[in-house]
């Protein structure tokens, strides 16, 4: 499944629910599962519905495997449908995109650490300062922890950060545990990842530079905003995760591109590292850190205002952002 | 108000409730509250209760000021009365201490940010390393993001965390943010701020140094605990912050002892640093970072196993932390 959160504007208040991606529409899963449970009889469908395949993302997660089950049945029932399909008492369960809103998928993560897992990158960024790759990087899956309280999702305007004369992009996969665990060996770390999506970890490097000097995890530097989306999608729909493609464009021009296997550290090696002594939770999000050549850093390019930000991965799809033009920037908010 | 949070153990679940300590007792505030709404004739006193004076922290937090005025209201009423006071069914008002356990104040703060604020501390800690301090240091308050899931309280016994050698304690003073706020002036920043308690940085050195080669804030070598407690102590009940005079005892040793008025950035520095272009939340944590000489890396002296940590900073009283014995070392789980 592809995964998605979006809002719904109605006269009493607007409301964030998931859905999953069908064609060109989206099928609201919380929905579509209180219609089954009806068809089979269920006399509360909507309250057990809310407890199995709960309408936001974070709770839906913290459902797990069972939820993901739950939903995927909810899916390919509705969509076996004809498409007048509604929920118990005529709600909407297919929508078209046109009528919503997509938000981040994941509007509230748990948690947020990115990784610097792909040799290029660490070897590019190491070789700006006059420096080698430091030992300790190839000893285990280094990372920073994000602020999780400043996700934006697809087709975001993001205002000017701070007084940065830096910002940059950072394309990188991500992955969203679906399951609390401590302790987890890699071969079983597989199973704690509830899907994949495309994140942009927007860097302001004058100051995340300065900040690493009292080599401290950046902080002002990165977390005004991280972008992921457009959808989450489900490890089943993903055949071979080394061969996706890894593209950002600039107002169309292709600036960076890659392929996720050049990875050094895999997913389930980080997820094992950070579970050793430590619980991970649903919705903690996990950054690959930026592929080889992924950023305007390792180009000497940087974004400017009115820019378009592309970031491609399929099947997960295209998480655009767009830096707001000048006029904004003087308002110094992010 | 010195605020507090603890656990209450019923046949239908155990239940986790604020408080304010007075003398001896424990007021449950969200109690102390319907009681006062019941005797000025509302008919709904636990619902409107519930929403005004939330019975958890970070809820109570979120209702911001006029919360912690009406918790003051409801505080200083029932303390009038009897010690025979109840709720409007005859719930428990005042606690017996011993009858109750008392978990962090905030178990579950939105964030945790912790600086280096103290010159004394990143001046030995940079000698160590043969270098002076980063002349970035003075420029802004530098911070790495902990682990705001891993939050202890007092009287908590500390696993032996991952394959440490070197486990160490931080002195700390905190502060808890009680207001949503972007953009926030040092002259307005201490309207921000809920109350004040005392942390302890749980540190493996050994860990942090190999991670912090990479240039990225500590991790693993921090994550595993963070100690705050015992109680929040809101501002109007600190005459002068500078005076707080910081003790760290091990095993009825004193090995670090400070005054926070050396510190380098206030509070209000960090505050309106932070929030340049980021929203902070209620429940936000903000650690001030050691207090110099505040740390065993300081003494080159360590933590080990049945050690008895207690942080002690008046009038917010002393947090006290075991290190499990030997035997429940080999778990390797924190």
């Amino acid at each position: 499944m592809k995964l998605v959160s979006f809002q719904v504007r109605t006269p009493v208040g607007t409301f964030t629910r998931i859905g999953a991606l069908h064609g060109a529409s989206i099928v609201d899963l919380n929905m579509a599962h209180a219609r089954r449970l009806t068809d089979q009889g269920e006399t509360q469908p909507r309250r057990l519905a809310d407890a199995q395949v709960p309408a936001t993302m974070l709770e839906f997660l913290e459902g797990g495997p069972a939820a993901t089950d739950a939903a995927r049945r909810a899916f390919d029932y509705v969509v076996g449908y004809d498409s007048s399909v509604t929920g118990p008492a005529g709600e909407t369960i297919v929508y078209d995109p046109a009528s919503v809103r997509l938000t981040a998928p994941l509007p509230n993560p748990s948690s947020l650490r990115d990784f610097i897992a792909f040799e290029e990158h660490i070897a590019a960024t190491s070789k700006r300062r006059g420096q080698p790759i430091p030992p300790e990087w190839y000893k285990a899956p280094v990372y920073y922890k994000g602020n999780h309280r400043t996700i934006v999702g697809p087709d975001h305007e993001l205002r000017w950060p701070l007084n940065t004369h830096k910002l940059d992009y950072e394309l990188e996969l991500a992955c969203i545990i679906g399951r609390k665990g401590i302790d987890i060996a890699e071969r079983d770390a597989a199973n704690y990842i509830a899907g994949y999506t495309i994140m942009n970890d927007f860097s302001a490097r004058d100051i995340q530079f300065q900040e690493m000097a009292c080599r401290l995890g950046p902080a002002k530097g990165k977390d005004f905003a991280t972008a992921i989306g457009p959808c989450i999608v489900t490890p089943d729909d993903i055949q071979d995760l080394a061969a996706l493609r890894m593209i950002a464009r600039i107002n169309g021009d292709i600036w960076s591109e890659g392929r996720f296997g050049t990875i050094h550290w895999s997913f389930s090696h980080m997820i094992e590292h950070v579970s050793r002594g430590e619980f991970l939770y649903p919705g903690d999000l996990f950054g690959s850190g930026t592929v080889g050549g992924g950023c305007g850093l390792e180009l000497d390019r940087y974004l400017k205002p009115g820019d378009v930000v592309e970031l491609e991965i399929q099947p997960i799809g295209i998480l655009r952002t767009t830096i707001a033009a000048q006029d904004e920037r003087s308002t110094g908010r992010s």
